[in-house]
């Protein structure tokens, strides 16, 4: 279930959860105010499609409907300005697009990928090419390069330990490399061109092989004209479980978390809002989220309703350093670990705090998400 | 004393603390050399303004006259370059920027509102509006938005636990919502439109009310059409003091620094140099300072003269993982407190060390201000 | 298959050639493959040029003709796309680059400067002046400005408490001032113009004297008309040793690594790739890398091949909060100090993580450098 909710969540899936939008406000109690004083008014409840409530799909194509929270503040009366047409379109512009999340796209990347064993090396293929890309439904599909045709490629698994081989066939119009970051290889195999290895070229195969190591979050990507290649796709998540079972997360879920900012605006597992993945939790879940940046601009990111602890860097332990924090800067190459203690009900936005990666005059956009803790 | 440093200390009561300037350097004993050796000559202290040192405030008006230090380096006579008038020029533009250091603007933001009780709960009224903003007394005023007309936004200070509500009235043209950044709240109060709540309209008001938690440096903004509206200044300072007495800081002075770098340029506490305010200390003051980026650009902001610790981010103390630096980088979002030791007394620059942030040709600019230490 | 690739590498010409140059690759033992097994061969580290070890120009030059493996990767044959001319000549771009690598410019910045001892205080002289600057040996020079005719200027490099003393003649055509950032020194000698002392005229001489310290990893720069200045070259190390014998650096290789990225590009101690200095160390040395950043953008520097342990911020020791990284975000103004255990034989790309400040169409540029393990 972890992965389907990575990747391909659909509306329908989505609202049979029954989490956003009107229902998380409904389910408050609210005071308001007049002009001349205090007001208490309570919602009822019993009207909202509640988190958790077994919601029908019936009434969640309903809840769907009725996305966008619809009771008004109150109205100041006399004297307040009244509303711009301007404003009133940007209003319905920002909630077109939240109605539209979780947009369907035609491909998800990061998708596992399971190895075929040589003995007892597990083996893995990937092929490099070019495809269009949806960075969301509606916007043109950018001209992407990537892995198995996905953005980001397909995420590989293996132990610490592990022999491993990467069979990489080139079939770009331009040479490449494929670059372990984050791996201690053996240096022919760190995928630089014309230091470590020959360029791949186009029409050519090359085989990485080696054992797996460090343990932690890692990554895959192009290391060959390299602002041009990782900018448009050729990147995906290696990660690395360590062999001592004691040592690995015992979490609910394991979240990959690729972000990018070139070719495709502002991506995370390369979809821009409305088309990112939520992630769906339960109250009292933990949940993992490997924030890896293939980018080249640093983005904090920041969840709302609770904060998260700060628990490796590049995959290393942070150890008696691990701290908690609600906003994480990630700069470009570095990943960083956080685990999530799902503590607060409700739809949380989890997005990039630069807020020009996020929210402008047409609504949200870009390096946008949420968490959904169903109580 | 503090709230008056803070946000009005002006020129007369500042030079009357007989700080800036030519005292620094008066009091110092400074090693001059001449081409053919070395020669050692002393400052007379005698004719000083030294800080603490009692200075009237005629003598401090004249302290003013000569704030920049006229005492020349040396000539190295024959074979050294001649200034050039466009360096003097430059020269000239940089001494004219300090000596209008700290200068006085109209209004100023972050002060301190005091609640309304209604019954135990501590009730903040906020009103959204437009109006033209100073962010230095010759800029032509920018056309800033905010709450209850200042940038930043009221301080707000409450304790942890406490029952909160905050009335929020839109006078704005258009409409907007109010997220608590860090604040564990109920889903319906968390202020992001069409997904915790309905847009607030012009004209309407929203009321926000939750108990106040986690403890620390928080914040709050706008959370629809952020990248402008937030950058305009709709945002202020949200403090919550931990229950517990022995957890909250035991310090001189506590100081909230929020950065912004739009609408109005590199600013603190929406104001760029020469209108920044100082920090004034005493020799042996414990100085607590909450940084807040709430702009879309990293500042590293470096402190002279004495580092400070490093206590807590997100308003989360790190504990063991206390650190010790002379420069922090900000990311948006974030919130460091760091408590500077004062321990060396003087005039230390306290800026943004992306350089262009803070000093070009025509000298200190934006995202600088300085901490004065009175021995 | 398999294997046959893997050994594709053409290892004599590679070792050939010595560091990337020469030293590097060429110095170790690297173990290869061939379709029946695993040879391993050492290089005679005789041949290689290695820094400091008076390798005559015609060897390093035969060294360098041979920099980039030329076995190719297998032809997928019938289906595979063919190499488009474009990229043929990207490749022969790129690399024609990492051929010149490490290429010689006329002047390196960044030499240890001596002191004349006056009684026990340690005197440096430093004059300020314009001149032409190689970022590499290709690009027209640029109008630099700096310390003694080099950028950076010459590395001090002192004892916790020592009296240092220096003089500072302004040769440039603009008045300047320079600050010991990081220092905690009396505050007439902070090098702040019209804060702390008259800005430093054409021509004219100023004296810094002070105790040093902090220890650790410090720098100065130009404090006037800064962004240009700095941004120019007016910068350089100043390291304090601490007093305690203990508390030093236990290390192999004490590397000093400041960058910038206004003027020149993106630069290395003040060259781009490929006139960048390679590290060149032992397997099972430690090296210590002091990051230094006098720019105007954060730099994530990654090393390709094994991590680092992040030691000191700004000079002062983590202590407990030590951590491992691969990827180490710096900040303008910030100093990181890591320790690189030297545990992977091999010639390891050492770079900016910013692709845009790395690598492009035509090959690597700017802030990219190389680890060379020789085994």
């Amino acid at each position: 279930m972890t992965k389907l909710l990575q990747s391909s969540i659909d509306r329908r899936g989505f609202l049979r959860r029954g989490v956003i939008g009107a229902a998380g406000v409904a389910a408050a109690t609210i005071a308001a105010c007049t002009p001349n004083g205090l007001a208490r008014w309570t919602y009822n409840p019993t009207s909202s499609a509640l988190p958790g409530s077994g919601v029908s799909p019936s009434s969640a194509a309903s809840a769907l409907a009725s996305l966008a929270p619809t009771a008004p503040a109150m109205s100041m009366g006399p004297g307040s300005p009244a509303a711009s047409m301007a404003g009133d379109d940007m209003d319905a512009m920002a909630e077109a697009v939240i109605k539209r999340f979780p947009e369907k796209t035609d491909k998800v990347g990061n998708q596992p990928i399971e190895p075929v064993m040589d003995g007892s090396t597990k083996v893995y293929e990937l092929t490099s090419s070019a495809f269009p890309w949806q960075i969301d439904a509606v916007l043109k599909p950018v001209d992407a390069v990537g892995y198995n045709g996905t953005w980001p490629g397909p995420q590989i698994r293996v132990t610490e330990g592990d022999r491993v081989r990467v069979i990489h066939h080139n079939n770009l119009s331009e040479s490449t490399g494929m670059h372990f970051h984050g791996q201690e290889l053996p240096n022919a195999m760190d995928g630089v061109p014309f230091i470590t290895q020959p360029p791949i070229k186009p029409g050519e195969t090359f085989v990485y092989e080696f054992n797996a190591g460090p343990s932690g979050s890692h990554m895959y990507h192009s290391h060959h004209n390299a602002t041009d290649q990782v900018g448009r796709g050729m990147l995906g998540a290696f990660i690395v479980d360590p062999l001592d079972p004691a040592k690995r997360y015992q979490v609910d879920q394991d979240i990959v978390w690729i972000s990018n900012d070139e070719l495709g605006g502002f991506t995370i597992n390369g979809k821009g809002f409305p088309a990112t993945a939520p992630i769906v939790a339960k109250l009292g879940d933990k949940v993992l989220v490997r924030f890896m940046n293939e980018g080249v601009m640093t983005h904090p990111w920041h969840l709302h309703g609770q904060p998260f602890r700060v628990v490796a860097r590049d995959g290393w332990p942070l150890g008696t350093a691990e701290f908690t924090a609600d906003t994480l800067g990630v700069n470009p190459g570095e990943r960083w670990d956080v685990i999530i203690d799902c503590v607060n009900p409700g739809t949380w936005a989890f997005h990039c705090h630069i807020l020009t990666h996020a929210e402008g005059h047409s609504g949200m956009y870009g390096m946008v998400t949420a968490l959904v803790v169903q109580g």
